[in-house]
């Protein structure tokens, strides 16, 4: 293991990489008779005014964040925006709230968590806002007003928002420049293109995590979802092969699981947005229940929404967002849509039932019950 | 809706039911186009010396609580016996114990709950254990020694326990006479044999609930299992057909979940026993891993144990037991059993992650992992 070393340049004509030496060191050579790329995705970078300035914070690595700790130690940090409401946003947003920090949020979509429907995100528009969390939905970032390169306010096409610090949550893109160079096949935005043994186009050379596209297991087509799971399940994979142990992936149907302060988060499988670009006919649900029996102390809220195609009936996916209890949930959607399971089959699944932990009839049940009629 | 009436005969020819009112009062005949039999189940009552004594308590109804709420609310009961380590009785033993009650349970079964594996009712019975409840297992219940029809001990075959209050969780049985008389087939344990429409043998005859019998999805044998999920989607389906709109109810996978004080409990398919019994290959794995992220505060420790047929690699059966957490994530299971996943799909199931809910490989599967190689 090398640490600090960085492949300038994969050469798969001569099977070789060169490595540069930490520092801008001097390039040296390593040869390889199998090759995994594993160089993950990179945070993305808005090419606007001032972006460079000082006060504007990544959380990418770990660095990242220990600088940003740093900066709040110090005290002098009365205002934050964090630019994007998705996962990396809010879950910044909570962090600084607890730091008794002024926070705002900006997002160019209309709404937070732009992986759920509009419906499902208003209620986390609502939480955060009940936290005393500006939201400014819908402007997009212009730039960032500093004096002598510090930062003073965020910029939108809307307003100016005064901040000591900004975090860029505008999510990630898949790090590829190495492997395009070198001749290895690009997908979806960018993904590296793996088979089911997460083999690439090319002999020996191999390629896992958040700069690979995967396998869509309900809509059948390739998708780039950067998330850990799928990263450690594709390493895997990768490595049996390289082992000469035959394994293969797959492929996702989406699942994700985030909260904000008490309000938790979940999808999996295909959302409105998608089924519309898919052309999917579908069906959809929205119900609101209880994550556990009704009169049991702790119960709470939760709304569980489900799509299922038409006229088959398959399920295409689900959304969660509640209380305590809620969104683990997602799960049992998710392994259904690898079951590939029908809206039928969801409502008669022998789900466990216990007061402390569910309704006899689990909210899932209930939002399929519904969906059936509608089919 | 007539409360309190009986009914003491099906007279299926004729389509009609005698009823008897409250009371004994007098009996009078009901006529029917269509019957649906939802008897439930009686609780098991062993025919020992002593069994009608004051103090013995059942734990069926609403009122048979209230009963023993008001005898325990009297205060001058200092010790208690559950009959039964199962379901009810550990359950009861939590509630007691919480009254500040001298607890002791029996058992006749070498283990507590006889539905989990001897080795994953191990931790269960620490933990009863670790309260300062008195466990007594392999021990029969012989009878309960009385005073003038009081109650003083609960009688094993190798001791008597002191008690002012005993507890019968002994299970329950399918409430079958009835039917059995009006000439409805029965079958395993003299449940109810019904088909996936919920019908009986008898035309215009349905069933549901604790009284009939069950199509086990794994095993694809009928089964009894006593539960308010099966029951409630039985009521349901019959409910439905009767009202001339078809539906079907495919069967169960046996998914239970109870708790013991802060331990969750939880099964779900087929067990060792069942397994064996059934003269199926299998291989079982057991982990102990991590409820949430490793370093997350508030993790707990779970036991996952999974069973897959060999040589096929299909899923039959989990259990569960741990912190809080832990139990609904058999949930999982239970719809991988619905899906008839394999192992190897259960390793690839794309399950939710972000640390304050899970680890990037779930217990499930990390069990999953470790039982592949057993194939």
């Amino acid at each position: 293991v090398r640490t600090g070393c960085r492949v300038v340049e994969i050469d798969v004509a001569r099977r070789q990489v060169a490595v540069e030496r930490p520092n801008g060191g001097k390039t040296h050579v390593e040869s390889w008779d199998y090759l995994v790329i594993a160089t993950g995705a990179v945070p993305m970078r808005p090419n606007v005014p001032g972006i460079n300035a000082e006060g504007i914070f990544e959380v990418k690595t770990l660095e990242d964040a220990l600088r940003l700790r740093q900066t709040l130690e110090n005290g002098e940090v009365r205002r934050a925006v964090v630019v994007g409401g998705g996962y990396i946003g809010i879950e910044m947003a909570e962090a600084l709230f607890r730091w008794d920090i002024e926070v705002a949020i900006i997002d160019m979509l209309p709404q937070v968590m732009g992986t759920l429907d509009p419906d499902m995100a208003e209620p986390i528009a609502e939480a955060i806002r009940r936290e005393g969390i500006s939201l400014y939905l819908g402007e997009k970032l212009t730039g960032f007003d500093t004096t002598s390169n510090r930062l003073d306010a965020v910029v939108t096409d809307k307003r100016a928002i005064p901040a000591d610090v900004a975090i860029l949550g505008l999510g990630v893109r898949p790090n590829t420049d190495l492997a395009r160079a070198a001749g290895i096949a690009l997908g979806t935005k960018d993904a590296i293109v793996i088979n089911s043994h997460c083999r690439t186009n090319l002999e020996n050379v191999w390629a896992a995590g958040d700069c690979v596209q995967s396998h869509h297991l309900v809509s059948g087509k390739p998708t780039w979802i950067a998330l850990g799971t799928v990263a450690n399940k594709q390493g895997r994979v990768a490595g049996l092969n390289v082992a000469g142990v035959e394994a293969t992936f797959p492929g996702v149907v989406g699942s994700a699981i985030t909260r904000f302060v008490e309000t938790e988060i979940a999808r999996t499988g295909l959302g409105e947005r998608e089924l519309d670009d898919l052309g999917i006919d579908y069906v959809a649900f929205k119900v609101d229940g209880h994550t556990l029996a009704r009169y049991y102390p702790g119960t709470q809220p939760i709304t569980v929404k489900l799509f299922a195609e038409k006229p088959t009936g398959r399920l295409l996916g689900g959304q969660i967002v509640g209380g305590q209890g809620s969104a683990k949930r997602i799960d049992v959607i998710a392994t259904a849509l690898h079951g590939k399971l029908t809206i039928e089959d969801v409502v008669n699944l022998d789900l466990s039932y216990s007061p402390p932990y569910s309704p006899a009839w689990d909210p899932i049940h209930l939002a399929a019950r519904q969906l059936q009629k509608l089919l």
